[in-house]
């Protein structure tokens, strides 16, 4: 009964593919690293965009879509941007395909080579730089508070599922300011909205941090991040916001007469998520049995699944049922109905787990003699029976209280799994034998932090915003025991 | 004061370009065939794609995503397919970029090429199809209802900001069905939801038909289609609906186990709509001081503009306009308060006028005096004085009475310009003089089809689905004097 599913503990990989694909999520296509959104997963999606966007919009920003297409010259006008993305790129060249003259199919016809090849974006920021020059003249045409949701391409080698494709789905802001204190704020003030999002909505608990030098976006002065943990004990980032001084600004030349009547670059910002997201819910709440999807975001909150033994007994429950459902709905749930009868309720109880439905309700000839419905958690695996007056308000409560464990959850395994490390030894032994985070000294060059990823596969994922328990001030590097100003968080990561 | 806009008897493509920059909706790009849809271009668009998600939901569809990608070969796969796409694509080569060895900036990597090109989709038939192959194996996996919202790429030579660009962006409907007739069902209900939203929401009356099998989608066994007029008597098609029978089914070898437990190629459909239609609203309803957007669809509905003469009066009547903006915030309506104060009243009404927001509100002394609002249609210019009791009930009204004028106005324009010809030379003059539709005969051979639009410019629009007044059964060919089974509607076209 139901589908196979590798236990995390025998192929922690291999459940999470399972998990995915199994559970409808998304599917392998037949273009190397490119995956399918399958509809399941793209009404998760649409629900993270749908709460995302309200947020940018209360921020004051407005979406708007450039090209898929940047000109090569482009890339290489930002020194460090060019750096950071130019290995890994799709490329067109051709703007043709003409008959095979050697027999079937197609192939590029050699006279439609474009004059300058054309990169898919990997980021927008060149673009969007080029345009934005000549929207701006004064200080009146700023702020620009611009947000994009689009589709970006990075060629990576190894890909997996919603965590590292070729092709992904995110959003990227972009905006302009008048100084650096303004787009500092705006840099900030996005990582706040990443962090309540992952905190309030995926029930994700994540550490707010700065990226060190080698870690931080190609292009950006300051990279801020969150970082959150998977059940593996590996560290995901889940969303950056980049302050980007004066860079592309200057790279684009794009001035504007100040309220001094000056000319002077204009400062900028960046910060994006994308659907890796998904697979930060899927990693972070997730099961043996399946996902657990936090109310909040689940594209069915509640499933009703009748069950009865005979046409008699099916006619009056499915009456009551449809009631029900018909409250649920009028209390703005997302509740389902499943009354397909060529399957056993265990089997689509089975289902509903493997698919992370926050809520089962199941109703039966017993409760409906009793008047009542039987509910049963997803996160806890908690079964009640709930007085059927007034269901809807219980039902929300309930949703509440699942979004609210599952978060506390989330975060009591995250708080154990920070962990200072006083030596090497430390250090190395935490991360093969408990994982998650090591709280170390570290003395601020990229050399020793290129050392230690040599060393430990361990990177910095962020200098934390605030200090962490165990933060003991100036300290000494845990590999070169020279002077370290803090502690820093280290972790494998995806 | 204001933007020079060239007039529509000027120039109308000029008129039509800067109607679309000027008013913010779009802007060139670096890119050459790329636009820049900007913010205020990519609201209107949000409330389409809204408009017609909650409709396609609303008919049992869901989303999912597909890749951007489709390997070369699978274009070949299907004959029409290729013979209609390959010949207009984005080809991606190489993976990677490297620094010029020659100097600054990078060069395609040689040593990085593909062993087998990508098309950028032109649109996702092939790709989803052989997806599809893998979800299909009894007819319990049907009927697939899936939509996809996308950015495609069509290498235009020609192009034109939102009617023809060589990226856009669109939905594009892919159904399997386990028969024939349910294929076209779902084909024609897509074309009812089509005419509803281009009728109902963009006050765009429109004609469905079928497409002559020279004008028919590449793959399709049928193309239905919704054509509108503009104002410069060209069509425009509106959106497109495609019963493909089991073309691609049987191309991409997607076989089921129907209830007779024989294998079957599935039946499909695909159907589409583009931000096209951004082209097709500023076209038809435009005038030459901007924009007119039918309040459906409008990112602003009403715009409050506060009348002052010195900051006593300012005051006063700031704090009356606040309250207002609230009561019609209240009820729904989309609605702006500009109490900028850097420029004047006029400009400002210029601007919205440029805008196309349907409803100006100004606020001034006497106003205020007489509890009382001054209100402006932007359809008719008409003068309106509302009572300040209940203004948002009035607003609203207001508001549903535009759209429903725009929707009589453009239906009226269309209806006088479709006109019967009876011989070659009335044919050729009808377009000339008039433009719109001709409704004449047609021998019904593609050699017909051809040499006409050689002669005239003029296409088949489609062969309408309900005979037009005109309709005479069966005559002779306009052009070869033929015998023709019925009038078709022929146009000058975008």
């Amino acid at each position: 009964m139901g589908k196979e599913i590798t236990s995390r503990l025998q192929d922690y990989a291999q459940w999470y593919n399972d998990l995915v694909i199994k559970s409808g999520l998304a599917d392998y296509s037949a273009v190397r690293g490119c995956m399918v959104i399958k509809p399941y997963g793209y009404a998760l999606w649409e629900n993270m965009q749908a709460t995302l966007d309200k947020m940018f919009k209360d921020t004051g920003h407005q979406n708007a879509y450039f090209p898929l297409f940047i000109p090569k010259s482009f890339l290489s006008r930002e020194a460090a941007h060019v750096e950071g993305f130019a290995k890994e790129c799709a490329v067109v060249t051709h703007y043709r395909l003409k008959s095979d003259p050697a027999g079937g199919g197609v192939i590029v016809d050699p006279e439609a080579a474009l004059e300058e090849e054309l990169i898919v974006r990997p980021t927008s920021e060149t673009i969007i730089w080029n345009t934005y020059k000549n929207w701006i003249q004064s200080y009146r045409d700023l702020p620009i508070l611009i947000n994009q949701w689009a589709n970006v391409v990075r060629w990576e080698m190894r890909t997996r599922l919603f965590l590292r494709t070729a092709e992904f789905l995110w959003q990227e802001g972009h905006t302009a300011h008048a100084t650096a204190e303004e787009a500092m704020e705006e840099a900030r003030r996005m990582l706040e909205v990443y962090t309540h999002f992952a905190e309030s909505y995926m029930a994700l608990p994540v550490i707010q941090g700065i990226k060190s030098p080698a870690e931080r976006f190609a292009g950006a002065v300051e990279t801020f991040c969150i970082e959150a943990l998977m059940q593996d004990g590996k560290a995901l980032q889940a969303g950056t916001s980049h302050f980007l001084g004066q860079n592309f600004a200057k790279a684009f030349d794009v001035q504007f007469l100040n309220k001094n009547n000056e000319q002077e670059y204009v400062w900028a910002t960046s910060w994006g998520v994308s659907t890796r997201l998904i697979g930060a819910l899927v990693m972070a709440h997730g099961d043996d049995d399946g996902l657990k999807l936090p109310p909040r975001l689940a594209p069915i909150q509640v499933v009703l699944i009748p069950v009865y033994k005979n046409d008699e007994q099916r006619a009056a429950i499915d009456a009551r049922a449809r009631e029900i459902l018909q409250s649920l709905k009028q209390a703005g749930i997302r509740a389902q109905y499943d009354d397909a009868d060529h399957v056993r309720p265990g089997w689509k109880y089975a289902e509903y787990e493997l698919k992370g439905v926050p809520l089962r309700l199941s109703l039966g000839e017993r409760e409906l003699q009793q008047h009542q419905i039987e509910a049963v958690r997803r996160d806890t695996r908690e079964k009640l029976s709930l007085p059927l007056d007034h269901v809807a308000e219980k039902v929300l409560r309930l949703l509440d209280d699942i979004q609210q464990q599952m978060f506390e959850q989330a975060k009591a395994y995250r708080d154990q799994h920070i962990t200072p490390a006083n030596s090497w030894e430390e250090f190395i032994h935490i991360l093969d034998e408990q994982g998650g985070f090591v709280y170390a000294h570290w003395d601020g060059t990229e050399e020793t932090e290129i050392r230690i990823k040599e060393l430990s596969k361990a990177t910095i994922r962020c200098i934390p915003l605030s200090p962490w328990p165990g933060d003991d001030g100036p300290g000494k590097c845990v590999l070169t025991g020279q002077p370290s100003a803090r502690r820093v968080l280290f972790a494998r990561a995806y």
